[in-house]
């Protein structure tokens, strides 16, 4: 038995009495019941996934995973291949968008590299895990082998495995990969069954000719490769990538150890489908930061069946958006923790006004 | 000439100068244009309401304003008046939904009792600028006399002048009054035009009957009343409320003294809404933190041309929303202070591979 056929067979559903623990919690604390709306439910399933009431947030990390596309050479991204490396030298660095709003939100970044193509300089910070300078160009065949990609998802879990060593109790996803936004649009098509044109979308800003191209990259892809939409590793292995097969096995690192997987945008959802395709049971520990302006991300999470908590027309990746959610997932705790409960303040509740003739 | 009206002649459109800086400087970081989606916006607004670049947000305050409101007679809340007290005590305690979460957002919450129905016991954190305690009946006559609403915008306007000199440079909206959201309604419904019914709303959790008494009591409120559109502190004394006029004030102090005032929901909308028909120019500093789950905000955000950052489901008031947005204004300065530039970090920027054939 493989390494991740073990870790498949300890992804459970949560019990749910967290869950109902933290709702009763909730319906006791001084405000009328429900009127914090989803900032409720975030608290409500963050009990119910970590099995924890109240849940707690001390050692947020964004797994920032980097890997290029060998199907760039069609040009379909607005960026050149070598963007990749220098943005993980600049997250090395603590210059990105994603370093800004992690530490703002007191969250470490592990950066890895899973396959960017460029050498990268070693770096204290860096995981060092390339499996290959990038996958092969899609389009005219497979990007990577079964085994290449089995490698990534194991190099996912990894990554998640040492820093649960560390205490991490939040995951948030991120990724960097010129040309991915290729690859995650080729795995909703195969997933979904939805039209290519409905999930391909400008990236990181092409035009609408680049955009065709993107399309026509992307059905040649699938023509050439036939990925076999019920079978995930076939799917990752085809028309994936290294960064987005390691984010799959983030995620089902995380379902294993019942930690919140808060995910990012459209990358980060076409990964975690390819794990819940895994294995279904991932699925109750994911949790979507953000509404990405990316539009085929709407399809992922519907396959998903995620409603995310922010919708600010953010398309940058990185794990910006997971970034940014991981506040309203520590307010929603402190909701928890910290308010008074009617009895303890004294407060009366919803009364005779109410029966009003 | 009065206090208000040499405050009102203070309120000008910002010149806008800084916004721009603000955008040039966004342009130039290392993430594809416009990436960060209304993040940006929301820094680009910050730089321009306050005429710095880059803005500054280091002494938050929220202002949560306490009033009753005589309407209550007429069966238009699920909670008992003395609710209106005893949350106010509730919130020096530090244990409402409020404090909690300007808590985590680093905010301090100033409580001011504008109108409290019962006594409130001294407290060295409660501003005690008590008009009268409550208003009148408005669907038996006016609410308040003119020089009430009139004194009650004065007080909001000396709470954000006694913080200012304390350093204040974000303000936070916030109110608690059993009742107010009848008000607002009444309020939404003369300054839009609005059918009342459409801005009528289950407010704390009515059912359906009660939903109706509240809104034949605005119906009586303004046919006994006539409010003139045209005249916003006759809306405001006639079918307002004492913490929402004192709100309107706190809105144009913001205004005069280029402070950002971040609203909550339903009820501050409708203050804010006041502000502007007092000065137009007073929209400029105005920020939505939130969609209330309460319908009549939509018309309220309509008339103010306001986009919310957040859409939770919400619908508790206190200041709870623009507690929340509080981080993400905060996320927004950071990634202008702390973000590095394609020139600092040696990333290639949009390139050939966009010209691709």
């Amino acid at each position: 038995m493989t390494e991740l056929s073990k870790l498949l067979e300890r992804i459970a559903a949560p019990d749910g009495a967290a869950g109902l623990e933290a709702q009763r919690c909730l319906d006791q604390l001084t405000k009328p019941p429900g009127s914090l709306g989803r900032l409720e439910e975030l608290a409500r399933r963050l009990a119910e996934i970590t099995g924890t009431c109240p849940p707690v947030i001390s050692h947020p990390v964004i797994f920032t995973l980097a890997g290029d596309h060998g199907v760039v050479e069609e040009g379909v991204s607005a960026y050149p291949q070598v963007v990749t490396a220098q943005m993980v030298e600049n997250f090395l660095r603590g210059g990105a968008a994603v370093n800004v709003l992690a530490r703002h939100a007191g969250a470490r970044v592990v950066v890895a590299d899973l396959g960017v193509a460029a050498p990268l300089v070693e770096h204290v910070s860096l995981k060092a895990m390339k499996i290959a300078p990038g996958t092969r160009n899609m389009s005219r065949g497979p990007a990577m082998t079964r085994a290449e990609a089995r490698a990534a998802i194991e190099a996912g879990i990894e990554l998640v495995e040492s820093e649960q060593r560390r205490g991490l109790d939040l995951i948030g996803t991120g990724e960097m990969g010129i040309g991915n936004t290729t690859a995650a649009s080729a795995m909703l098509a195969v997933f979904t069954g939805a039209p290519i044109e409905d999930v391909t979308g400008r990236g990181t800003g092409l035009d609408e000719a680049g955009r065709h191209r993107k399309v026509q990259a992307i059905e040649r892809a699938l023509l050439v490769n036939g990925p076999d939409p019920g079978d995930a590793l076939d799917v990752l292995a085809k028309v994936g990538g290294f960064e987005i097969a390691g984010l799959a096995g983030v995620v089902l690192a995380g379902a294993a150890r019942r930690i919140p997987v808060l995910l990012d945008g459209f990358i980060t959802g076409a990964a975690a489908l390819a794990a819940v395709r895994l294995k279904p049971e991932a699925r109750y520990v994911l949790l979507a930061s953000h509404r990405s302006a990316e539009p085929g991300h709407r399809h992922a999470l519907d396959a998903l069946g995620l409603d995310p908590y922010l919708d600010l027309g953010m398309r940058l990746g990185e794990g910006t958006g997971a970034a940014l959610c991981i506040d309203l997932a520590r307010a929603a705790v402190t909701i928890l923790t910290e308010m008074a409960t009617f009895k303890s303040a004294g407060v009366s509740t919803a009364g005779p006004e109410a029966a009003w003739p």
